[in-house]
């Protein structure tokens, strides 16, 4: 429920005001060296405060590493790591305990399980992404020793007009995933952009993927779309354009693996929001909350921690394709 | 690898030009009647030859029921199933398995294994989803039990203008899922909508997904989409209007479940088409086999498919959350 | 519910007098040469009519290869397989429909199901087992070609006095797996021993299973049963002795993996045996169908299977341990 | 690979003398009340120094829960928890890095992952148990709210006498499991003894696995095993006696499930111990640390802990056997 991936396995823990986030990967293979300043450094790029349109609470997202990493290398180990929740202020709380958000999870929760931690959310909260960046941020290092790079931007239109009267935004971010090697993904259930669409589909506020040409695709004729091999010079065959996105019958054939993801407008306004009490009488929410305007610069490290997951799972998946 | 969902579980087999399709569907409840007649002409709407533009083969997909299913009920035990694969001319196909088509999944499959069954496109042909049907058939009448319908429809704008020349076409498929109680799905990776997202991308050929207003979402402020609790006349809960698309926080609100995919054009043209034989030298590929111009009216009982699996599973799994 | 394996994984299907038993061998890597002759000869090692105590209902198990090998090969695709459902006489089993024999599972199945198949016991059939060794037998030979041989035997003292009066006997069958490299299986929940524990127990009428010295280690002082270490002559580091079975803290020491699986006695007696209908009034039975008296010989393959399928899938899990 | 179950699934990390052990048990349904008191004494049966033969290391395992409860009540979110490692003496174990202990994971580990943590076993330490311990504990609560409880004791041939210059002893314990209703268990690959043997033999030093009769089935006619069904006062149906160990065709039959699982001796002896450096030169070991001469009575939680987890997953999926 709370896990991703089959041979390299992120499972996450954590509520936004509780105790501490954290997680479990495992699954890492042993001996990969991993830099855990520059891994606090990843995880940083996810804090608030970051830029204009971004929340003012200073989360201090220290990423603290139990077990799995010693003397600078992975052992094998499942690596168990938490993150302090410290600076939440509960008491903003109280009335949202008793009423349901408007494009919350605030009222499917509670349909869910009968009850809910309110607090800053709890589990529904983005804080939950904290766990996968650090967990990502390992894959990324990772990866790295294998010349696979990863690049999320914010789209140039996304985030850009600065929302006025506490409205907020939402955008589309650009992720590319270089030096991945031809043959990476399960060509049935498994395809490789449908591991990605699940892995990204699970970021907070995302509604859309698309990979390659995506949506565009659906308007071209073949002979438009048609990505013709080349001979490299090296020898190697290739594509002379990308429209299939890195990826063909599921599986990677070499090319920059691009995609992109769709964020909703964020869904805390700070302006008065009318509603309704669980018991379904009226009420006008006043937010007094700390809270994003436009999260994509803040989503950036996470999408491309979810693109490294899912992509060092399936490298670690292809050695089992031959005996 | 060829294997979707946790407590409903489909696993399938089969080569395009082998002796069969087939599947085995695990997790069924026991006691949930199916009618085998119903379940036929489910499977015969993915038929070939339904439409103007779709190809002339006649695939005479005949569901073999081969355990499961006693006296018209399921036993709660798998059901196995199996299509027998006929009027199959593999004689086309021996030039294809000396070369890469374009768009195909030939490289990439001689890439991540070695080898491959050239003949029809082995199981990277798209009669791989027979068997998501004969499964997903079985799911829609369960589903149905339980008051939910799953609804796909080719979009107005997709596949209206004949193909010349051989050329092929893409598209849109819309999908709405009605009756869905609320508290489905699970809220960190397991989001319905990124559950769905990956059962839909792991059909051939698709390259986009979204929900709800799903990728126009990134241009809108969030008064823009905000979907406001209201009251209902029966005193349940739930929101005036849909942007969210009947998920919020990854859990099922109650409302409509609404979702697009893009599908790209047929990669195989009626035309010649220049590629490499595998060793790297030019070739002019001239196709003879017989495909569709546009799929997407045979793909309507896959996404349907795809769906009913998807929303059984966590109807089930949703039973666990409470002791 | 129905599946063994992680990466290489096994999901079966049928009831014993339904159209066929058969199952799905995923995971399979690509290349490897599968005898099909061979495969036939393994399968019928567990059929009826081998030995002096077993049935004489001949099911003529013809294993049919649906997909996943071609020309010889394994394709790296899903290899389906069925087994054809042949000479059951299904009304000998009127009256067991409606009453619960003792030591079987019809009254535990309508416990879980509310229904049943009762037909030659439906799934409860130690029939089932032959979709085991189809699989079973497939990874055998995929071993094989990594030098490592599996072998069991029944234990000498095991099924030797032929039951009189048309009882049955049970015994203990022996296993040991030579050639397995160091370094297999996962150190947690995940051990080698674990591993094959569960697949052993799963054999229908499986009660007891033990490594290396198992149960007589408990009576035993660790100074008794120290596995030294020693040089061999090529350099490599084995033990002089092997307590422990081949495994040491979960993981294969590259010694002989040995053993053993305490069966219990076949369950239906060739006598009348009383007990309730279902409604709970009682009734005596007596028997018509036909059994084995002593099923150990005919379990010699299936244990085989089991043991091969856990060896290969932790074979091949463990190239995911390094980058 | 560090995670068992399937929708109550539990997950650890930790490394003997890193900085701490812990978990994450996934899957819990929500609402349920955990008396964090009560949890801690549990945990607490595991210590060191409880009887005379055990270890004097003060482990200290103060429980710390860091999410997934709250307000005394499971929220239905992941569970996340550590224990954190005191007291722990890394100095003791500089010769154990260059050399492999006997009937310990040194050298497996080495051929496994290439490196290993050698301070106090690292991973491969039985103080790895004190996650599923924690795990456990709340898994208990659970059952007691839903009338299921188990007992583990220490047969009553084990442990008795007291081992002499520096030797250790194995031994037997006994588990049973209470009010389990009937119809838990998946009949193929997840039969519930299945699913027990594999909980089982994962606990550090297990060697051997069996219920009800167990071995002693192997030697017995079919007749002297049979459990007869009877009519209860109450009018449910039970058996007169329990042969089968409360388990039927892997399914449990509401009798008492009962299981008896064989612990090697502790492999650390207080003796010098002749063994080999990794490059193959003797060395006689002195062995320093602190280590229990009999584990059994400290095992009686971590059996009981299993026991939990695989009974109440299982109480959790038998839901989905029905719509």
């Amino acid at each position: 429920m709370n896990t991703i991936g089959k041979i390299l396995a992120l499972t996450t823990f954590g509520e936004s005001h509780g105790s501490a986030m954290g997680g479990i990967l495992d699954g890492m293979p042993a001996g990969v060296a991993v830099d855990l300043d520059e891994l606090q450094r990843f995880v940083d790029r996810r804090r608030t405060g970051q830029s204009a349109g971004s929340s003012t609470r200073d989360e201090r997202d220290r990423v603290e590493v139990l077990s799995g990493i010693w003397q600078g290398k992975t052992l094998g180990t499942p690596i168990g790591f938490v993150v302090r929740n410290t600076d939440a202020r509960s008491t903003d709380y109280d009335e949202i305990a008793r009423c349901y958000r408007p494009n919350h999870a605030d009222f499917t929760w509670d349909a869910k399980y009968g009850l809910r931690d309110p607090r800053g959310g709890g589990r529904a909260s983005a804080r939950e992404t904290v766990a996968r960046v650090v967990a990502g941020g390992i894959a990324v290092q990772a990866l790295q020793r294998l010349g696979i790079t990863i690049s999320a931007s914010v789209d140039a239109q996304s985030c850009v007009t600065p929302p006025a009267d506490g409205d907020t935004l939402g955008g589309i971010i650009e992720c590319t995933v270089k030096g991945v090697p031809a043959g990476l993904g399960e060509p049935v259930f498994g395809k490789l952009h449908a591991q990605l669409a699940a892995a990204m589909m699970s970021i907070p506020s995302v509604h859309g993927f698309e990979y390659g040409d995506g949506f565009d695709m659906a308007g071209k004729r073949g002979s438009e779309v048609m990505d013709l091999f080349v001979k490299r010079p090296d020898g190697s065959i290739g594509t002379s354009t990308n429209h299939s996105g890195g990826i063909q019958g599921g599986i990677s054939n070499g090319e920059d693996i691009v995609m992109r993801i769709a964020f909703k407008p964020v869904p805390t306004l700070m302006q008065p929001v009318p509603t309704l009490y669980r018991e379904g009488n009226p009420v006008v929410l006043h937010p007094r909350g700390r809270h994003d305007a436009c999260v994509l610069p803040r989503a950036l490290p996470i999408v491309e921690s979810m693109a490294a997951i899912v992509i060092l799972d399936n490298y670690l998946i292809r050695k089992t394709n031959v005996l």
